[in-house]
């Protein structure tokens, strides 16, 4: 199993008996996943479960909505900030260009919370497409299954657009404001698709980082509300629909709500930044809570995932069973569990 | 309305009142679909409409499939070549590139069929992802909502990307052809991206002609089957999966799924090319047969497409309205119905 020397942020609690706490605090959460999530606590990957849980129907049209993530939930368990600690040279520059343009970007912005995610959101909407594209062409290019990572990763540059698309209609910036953005944001895209030629590993880590300063502006955004700092205006419309939120709904659960997205983020990219440092690109991107795409055959079979023809350990009995897609799929399914 | 000088290919039949039939052939259309398809016979948009029906249930999962679309449909009343016939000096550049291609590639493959396919279809999976990124980062810079291109130009990638698979699992080409497509998908790649930062309109139109390509190169694959020309193997397994195939489906099944498919992309890309043309940047693309996607709420709360914080025009009752987020997208929903 996979050694690595967990730390805490000062800010979060510390368990004692850490690692036996995540090994069996959920039953709900496979094997693989426990390794691969071992700097969030386990009450947190419960509530981190929960916000996947929400994003899948908010995938899925016409279903009740949300699944249980209570508002004490977002308020109070997934407001401790949750840090990976740097582990390479590379994570601790990621980690130090984040902290940098964390003071600049609090001591430009203020008290202007929502410009403040306006500039966040622009910003965060781009490693996801950027990264699907790769693994994309990378398919392409070598003529393999994805192993369903494009998917997760549009989703997440979807999410960020809504957060963007959501923030706008609460700020509506000026021209100047909107003028600056872009350059900000052209030039973000350069560097992130060169930074990700060159190492897709510090990309993700930049993002996870990225995320975890998300979260901190988001907190703050809650407290200054909390304060009365700023006035609690009504949710805007789209936020309302995006979300499901009741008519009378405010910014404060808007923010509650975004924050629990970038949590997803945050530990996401941070695991995929591992898979790049041990080179496992040909496996299964792990989800806190469990991959409820993998449930799904038509998913499986559209991501190409089930049959490899150069795999030469895909197991060849399905092939001649004549059973339905269903059937079929589970039976694969099942194998794929077994090796990993 | 727009006039356009329809000519047809000379493969294909022709009808005289085109138009009337066009207008008055399929009661399920709607009236911006006439228009934006005049190309496509009434008789050819009945069997594409049923294509992109196979298609969203493909995305569904556990659905019963496939839903109208007979073997009879795909190898009779797909088979005839719809053409755009150039209507600007571009297209003309677009289709002549086109037809110096075909020979090329024809001349070189011969009745390497499989081998033409995989060639084919690692390019076609490049322009999907492209156009799809360009949209994003458009919302993203002008932060403005989608209008609903987004996630159709990814289905078009993935829906590529699958045939690239099923092909890879009928070749296995070897290491030195998979040398030889890298360093072309390489230069498609570069070449692809810098066309649409020029012009979209010219890379949507190209990609138009590549799919008419695509589908007389199906077209050719199916004779030379029927002509016994070449041997009629088992399906690949990810075929089965992808489109719900017996267990005793063939290559030939596969071929014929795909060339629907091919229809499918031919007849969008060419309608977005007009669109860029007509600078018609801000409203939903037309889909033969309808537009699926616009009945799901939740999908139009994702890409943003009912509050537009710049629009004006955006109907303010909503806001005010305390229904359920289905009802108050019906009233959206209508309200955009009737200006376009
Ligand atoms: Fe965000
Ligand atoms: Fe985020
Ligand atoms: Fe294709
Ligand atoms: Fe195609």
């Amino acid at each position: 199993a996979r050694q690595r020397n967990v730390l805490m942020h000062e800010r979060t609690f510390f368990l004692s008996g850490w690692r036996k706490a995540n090994a069996t605090a959920s039953a709900s959460q496979s094997s693989e996943n426990r390794n691969d999530y071992d700097w969030v606590s386990p009450e947190a990957q419960v509530l981190i479960a929960k916000a996947y849980a929400r994003h899948k129907q908010l995938a899925d049209s016409g279903k009740a909505f949300p699944p249980g993530l209570s508002v004490d939930d977002m308020e109070k368990g997934l407001s401790e900030p949750i840090h990976f600690e740097p582990q390479t040279i590379m994570d601790s520059i990621a980690y130090n260009v984040m902290r940098f343009l964390r003071r600049f970007t609090h001591a430009f912005f203020r008290k202007k919370y929502d410009h403040h995610a306006v500039v966040l959101e622009t910003v965060a909407a781009v490693p996801g497409i950027v990264a699907a594209m790769h693994r994309h062409l990378r398919s392409l290019r070598r003529m393999e299954r994805d192993h369903g990572w494009i998917n997760p990763l549009l989703e997440e540059a979807e999410n960020e657009r809504m957060h963007l698309l959501i923030w706008m209609q609460v700020t509506k910036p000026s021209m100047l404001e909107r003028g600056l953005v872009m350059v900000a944001q052209g030039a973000y895209v350069v560097f992130y698709m060169g930074l990700y030629l060159i190492s897709p590993s510090a990309s993700h880590r930049l993002v996870g980082y990225l995320e975890e300063e998300a979260h901190l502006a988001y907190s703050d955004y809650l407290r200054a509300l909390d304060a009365k700092e700023i006035e609690n205006r009504p949710a805007p419309q789209i936020a309302k629909e995006y979300y499901h939120l009741p008519d009378n709904a405010t910014i404060r659960d808007v923010v509650l709500h975004v924050r629990a997205d970038e949590c997803m983020h945050r530990d996401f990219n941070h695991m995929l930044s591992n898979k790049y440092k041990n080179k496992d690109l040909n496996s299964r991107p792990a989800f806190i809570g469990g991959d409820f795409r993998a449930e799904e055959p038509e998913t499986m079979a559209r991501e190409g995932i089930m049959t490899d023809p150069y795999d030469e350990t895909t197991p060849k009995s399905t092939e001649s069973e004549p059973a339905t897609s269903r059937s079929s799929t589970k039976a694969t399914k099942s194998t794929k569990a077994g090796e990993s």
